[in-house]
């Protein structure tokens, strides 16, 4: 068999030791406990390899920002503070000086903007396309980890910003939604989060997966951005927006307190969890999964 | 200008962000302060790729052992105790399942071998070589950190083992010298350390270079593999030994304890650090450096 043939979700959960984790492989970030520390070290490695992630005539500098933004917005998902990053560059030797200064250019802009540190790095020759994986080291108050495990049946759910079209711009632009993610777990008891980098297709199934539960959308009322359609906001992926699970009775102060925190992000309920249901599990068309065609 | 025309040091130096670390892009590992903790954190990323650091018939399994050990012999280079890796795979469609799953079992045996977990992972398609980077995080007592800093005019250097012929076989199949280096730390005062991977003519003078001292090597006391000459010994590299530098007056009480704790590796005085001197430095020819022809 081909790993073409089969899903990356299978193959990544063969991977995975099992130890005492918060959360694991599977998961946006692996969560785990430090002896000694209030806090839970969270790890993250994510990349972008060329032809796959980005295409060649991309600026180098907004590939490293892409390649930096991606693993923290998995930080987001789990309202986690990234500290510190480290970067494996995978690049043939004709690759010129100046495209990889601006990737640095990109990467160190990126982590700046969250006060991360880039600590180490390792580079190697490659006879393929350009590679760069990037690891990021944090940590998060145990009581405001959050992880896609969690949500209840009658939770609802949000989303933040607008869905689709982002392949245009977008996925080389984005911010990790950090800033809103920490809010929110300082302000409320989150249940289940997740960043949407799949598309929401693709990622809400995880989300319920991963919290035992089913879930029903109102697609007209999905936060579909401009030049997209429902179907492109749901398959397309690349919005790096946050999805998130609260309980029915923090619904009003959250949106209230929302549009005074954030009046220039749009928070939308996009529907609510549910006790399992294969009928309203299947009322979501899939998004993008690596390795898998849309079914 | 090319990547390939400059040497993989320097372009390293331009991406690190100043942020206070004892030890950062350049040492073997990143050492990092955490606030409110004894340990310091220990990070370090590294990547293996097809036909550069392996063939293609190479079992996956040993690609595995490999992607995984080489991170683990920069942690004993720091003295540090590893504790969670994190993988990044970067892989055709059209690789077989089964190689992957070799990869995998090679991963987890190395990682199990020093108590480590793997607690998360990604993969993407690429349409090039089969790449693994794999980030290891760990921490070490603040009072036990080693790099390669620190090394003073008059220490002796020491090897642990043989140098020379490791492409034969000993690069896939080596054990990082994590239990040495615990042990070293434990009973003695080491100025300087790191682990050899480049070959010692290329290794020896970044330790050289980062503690600003010069060396005096006695090239007839290299401790040669089987099947090596001095100067294979010196520039082939994969040796994934430790090079350390201890003070005059720890040497006999060194020499003696270690034959007792490792009766089956062998320890050699190889010579001695000392004032800067540009004649001793040139005494070594250059080991293999990425992206350079040795001169």
């Amino acid at each position: 068999m081909k790993l073409g043939e089969i899903g990356e979700d299978r193959l990544l959960n063969q991977l995975a030791l099992g130890k005492a984790v918060f959360a694991g492989a599977g998961d946006d970030c692996a969560i785990v406990e430090i002896p000694g520390s209030k806090k839970y070290l969270v790890l993250k490695t994510d990349c972008v390899v060329e032809s796959v992630h980005f295409v060649h005539r991309t600026s180098a500098s907004d590939v490293g920002w892409k390649a930096m933004m991606r693993p923290l917005s998995d930080f987001a998902a789990a309202s986690a503070v990234p500290q510190f990053a480290l970067i494996t560059l995978i690049v043939p030797q004709k690759t010129k000086v100046a495209w990889v200064r601006g990737l640095y250019r990109g990467l160190r802009r990126a982590a700046s903007r969250f006060d991360v540190s880039i600590v180490g790095g390792e580079t190697s020759n490659t006879s393929g396309p350009i590679a760069i994986s990037v690891s990021v080291i944090g940590f998060v108050e145990k009581s405001r980890a959050a992880s896609r495990r969690g949500g209840k049946p009658g939770d609802h759910l949000f989303v933040t910003g607008r869905l689709g079209n982002a392949l245009k711009r977008k996925h080389l632009k984005f911010v990790a939604r950090i800033a809103e993610s920490r809010w929110l777990t300082r302000n409320f008891p989150i249940h289940a989060m997740m960043d949407l980098s799949d598309g929401l297709g693709a990622d809400l199934p995880r989300l319920a997966r991963a919290s035992k539960v089913g879930f029903d959308i109102q697609l007209k009322n999905l936060p579909v951005a401009r030049g997209a359609t429902i179907d492109k906001a749901i398959s397309e992926g690349e919005d790096y927006e946050l999805l998130f699970a609260v309980a029915t009775r923090d619904r009003n102060r959250l949106e209230r307190e929302w549009r005074r925190n954030f009046p220039k992000l749009l928070l939308t309920r996009i529907g609510s969890l549910n006790r399992k249901s294969q009928v309203a599990n299947r009322k979501l068309p899939l998004g993008y999964v690596h390795f898998q065609q849309p079914r």
